[in-house]
């Protein structure tokens, strides 16, 4: 394989030279220019990015950490960050977080290492403390990690409102929520406390589900629905992310439950789940890939330097009416 | 932040040896070693990881290569595959191909820029001679790229044929029949020809409908489903991947056909769209998590320098009886 000193040779210009050349890093003449490009190209020569990422100290490469991307919401936001992340020049590392906080230390030691220049986080750990000790490009999916890093989620608050309001028009009176770990500080439990707060005003009995830490599986989404019909509990109104609402309804039906009749249920996410459902699913959409592009802009920002810090995104959900609940 | 100097300074050796230690490339005595390391910690040292693959020639990072993630085949198989990657103490970079060739070569030229140490592709490329020509790891998920790349797939012929007994016990005459794009040299057509074969020697119609390259999202799915029932065909059973088998599903219900007792449907693959769909599917399972597993055993042969060239792993496929067909 040709080495830079061969290009050099070739080009009758010196080592030096082509390296300017190569890292942008100083002046090299229109002429010089023409005689190197045409010695790489006779020479088939490719720079070994490992030599030129350490004269920058970067590597051109964003780590994007998510629980899992088995779960539908953070494949598609995975996806969606992808593709933006390579329309601005830039390489995706996936880290799937799901085994739990060592694996996320070592995700976040990559920035250390240079392995990687900036880290989109969407795990759940319950440990803030080291993001905030690191001071480099970090960013937020809807998570508290600290004063200094920038955030990007949607308006849980909103959310929760809508979910409320579209069983409450569909006469529900008996609720079951599925709500997330209350340890983890993150604004995805606005949605709860909203939720919680509208029914019980209006006289609706709500019956709060605490899911595991950081499960995103069908099958343990599966023991839940499993645990909840076990348990005899009786409800009329069901509301819990699209694959939890997805599986909670195949159970009802196969126990001959009619649905929106006897029981009304509402998703959130707004992923293919909630398209693909037994029945079409009422939801409340979060605009995933408009959370993913915004994630992508606000790191890119990060490694660029521009001040960022206090920077959060707040982006505007919808409720898409589907079958399971009744037409307003 | 500490420098290499600062840490053989504290240490008492020279730069050289501290060297040595960090890169495994030569003797160094016990007592430096303890004295190395006590310097390290105490000094907050993190050694530049981009400086040592540079030494080592190696990145640590496997590239894997899909389509799409926002496809549930694909987003499992990168769960699993990232997974293992990590399991073995390796990373993993994320690249969707969707859009195209002029991608593909793009991540395929990364194993010649040293940003990869190895790439397990799973993407629809017609032209095959850019995998040729690379001298590199490189491993293929269920496509033929060359005699030297080796290659993990099922056994179509097997899936194909599950598919088509599964139809014919449910008394299926007529049946729709969703290929994927001939030009692409794959090992998944053996399911559609044997499907085809075994459907015509028992006497049934096929109609097959040939899927446009490399689309896998769910909107260019809906779109097919359209188009075949604008075109007023008339079938009693359907045959093609998960996704699509699930929004033809929804179609058919929504026209108030009956699922199975008028249409019975065979899907392929196994994801969760399979369990969640509105009728539980029946379909033809791909493992794959021994998929991910033994493609990642693969490349890490290959990355070893190991002899895989002529590997060609097929792993075995089964039918799970959902509630699309009649029961056997």
């Amino acid at each position: 394989m040709a080495r830079i000193q061969d290009v050099a040779e070739k080009a009758g210009v010196g080592v030096a030279t082509v390296s300017r050349m190569l890292n942008g890093s100083g002046y090299v003449s229109a002429a010089s220019r023409a005689k190197i490009q045409a010695a790489m190209d006779e020479l088939n020569y490719t720079p070994n990015e490992l030599a030129r990422n350490l004269y920058h100290k970067r590597t051109g490469i964003i780590a994007v950490v998510v629980p899992t991307i088995a779960h539908p919401f953070y494949a598609e936001f995975v996806n969606c960050a992808e593709m933006e992340i390579h329309r601005r020049g830039f390489k995706t590392m996936l880290c799937n977080a799901s085994s739990g906080y060592a694996e996320e230390l070592e995700y976040l030691d990559m920035l250390n290492r240079h392995i990687v220049d900036g880290v989109i986080s969407g795990t759940h750990t319950m440990d803030t403390e080291a993001y905030n000790k690191i001071k480099k490009p970090i960013v937020s999916l809807d998570r508290y990690l600290g004063e200094d890093i920038p955030l990007v989620a949607v308006d849980h608050v909103k959310g929760g409102r809508l979910a409320a309001q579209a069983l409450l028009q569909s006469g529900c009176r008996r609720v079951l929520h599925f709500r997330g770990e209350t340890t983890v500080e993150a604004p995805y439990h606005d949605r709860h406390f909203e939720f919680s707060r509208i029914m019980r005003e209006n006289g609706v009995e709500v019956y709060d589900y605490e899911l595991a830490w950081n499960r995103f599986d069908v099958e343990y989404h599966q023991q839940v629905v499993d645990d909840v019909f076990s348990s005899g509990l009786e409800f009329d109104g069901v509301f819990g992310v699209d694959q939890l609402a997805a599986i909670c309804m195949n159970e009802l039906l196969r126990r001959g439950r009619r649905i929106p009749e006897d029981v009304k249920l509402v998703g959130y996410d707004g992923t293919y789940i909630s398209r693909l459902s037994r029945i079409p699913m009422t939801t409340v959409v979060q605009p995933i890939d408009a959370l993913a592009r915004e994630s992508v802009r606000l790191i890119l920002d990060c490694m660029a330097g521009k001040q960022a810090k206090n920077e959060r995104v707040m982006l505007d959900v919808s409720l898409r009416q589907g079958e399971t609940t009744l037409p307003v």
